[in-house]
């Protein structure tokens, strides 16, 4: 029920300043202190906001982590979106692995949520199954524009290239965790990515 | 402390049915009924032994669960150990895909294993760990003995290939979890194989 007086515009403005404000501080805080440890407090305290202040945008840490991976998402389209073609996507997606082998908390948390959010009763299954098919019908789209413009290896059929990019992505995050001293992240992304395509990334 | 009377080669090979029978009832109950929902008494009903004479051979539940998985990695490895070269070896690989596409249970505990026991604090993170190095080494050296054969793709690194097969096998498990009607894993598996080599698989 809307009891605030401010004129409607101004109040938006500010309700999405705080939202960012509190979205960026979440994947701070879970990116550092992982899902499980990060409390709304916590938060809270680096938004500059109250408890209840966090709250009233996001009632449960579970809604909190369900919009900072929808925000994060969306950061990630955004940029892959303004980038020069489909050779630009896959050199950003070598980057994006790039960044996680800087942001273990994170990596623990996808991974975390991903296994978890498999169980079709875990409230983010339907969120990690759209978000699943979101990637791949961008990156089976990558793909078939590459194959236009002839830089698709022999033999690489679009849909299976993306279910598989994203697989392998997926399960080098999990060979990370267990061994961050001897796995490369980036260079397996990358070197997956190059034996798809005819161009250098 | 031994106070048993029977002749030791006699009680040895006693103990060992027990223990085998032990590990197909688990298999067989954590692989329908997860590893969750599935007990100990269950285990036991099935092996037609007591809760009591299953915590003789594994105390907790987790000592079993570590248990089958290593005598299953054990099964796997001599299937693959007798088969005909390197290639046999990837064949098997897409079998082993093929299995686990009708062991929906078996691959919701594996996923769950693998992202919990990415934390250093898990008491099966060692064991996990040394799993991953294990099947990264035996890859290794089948995509090693390809090169030699001039079978391997161009370009195609044998750690990097290791790393990169075990990874996609992990993420396509999750992807397939999501969504069993349109992810075909024996596909995606083989066609990332197909990618690495010369020889069709």
């Amino acid at each position: 029920m809307n009891t605030d007086p401010a004129p409607a515009p101004r109040r938006y403005a500010k309700g999405e300043a705080r939202r960012t404000a509190i979205l960026e501080a979440a994947l701070d805080v879970f990116a550092t202190a992982g899902y499980r440890n990060g409390g709304l407090r916590e938060v809270a305290a680096k938004a500059g906001l109250t408890h209840a202040g966090v709250r009233h945008y996001f009632p449960t840490k579970l809604d909190l982590l369900h919009a900072v991976l929808g925000w994060r998402d969306e950061q990630a389209i955004r940029q892959m979106s303004s980038l020069d073609g489909p050779v630009g996507v896959l050199r950003q997606w070598v980057e994006a692995a790039r960044y996680n082998q800087n942001a273990p908390r994170m990596v623990e948390l996808q991974v975390a949520l991903a296994a978890e959010a498999t169980s079709a009763d875990h409230p983010l299954h339907d969120y990690l199954r759209e978000r699943y098919e979101f990637a791949v019908g961008f990156l089976r789209g990558t793909f078939t524009a590459l194959a236009a413009r002839g830089e698709l290896a022999d033999g690489v059929e679009p849909e299976s290239a993306a279910r598989g990019l994203i697989a392998l992505t997926d399960g080098v995050q999990t060979q990370w965790l267990l061994d961050r001293e001897h796995v490369d992240m980036v260079e397996l992304v990358r070197s997956a990515i190059q034996r798809l395509v005819t161009v250098e990334i």
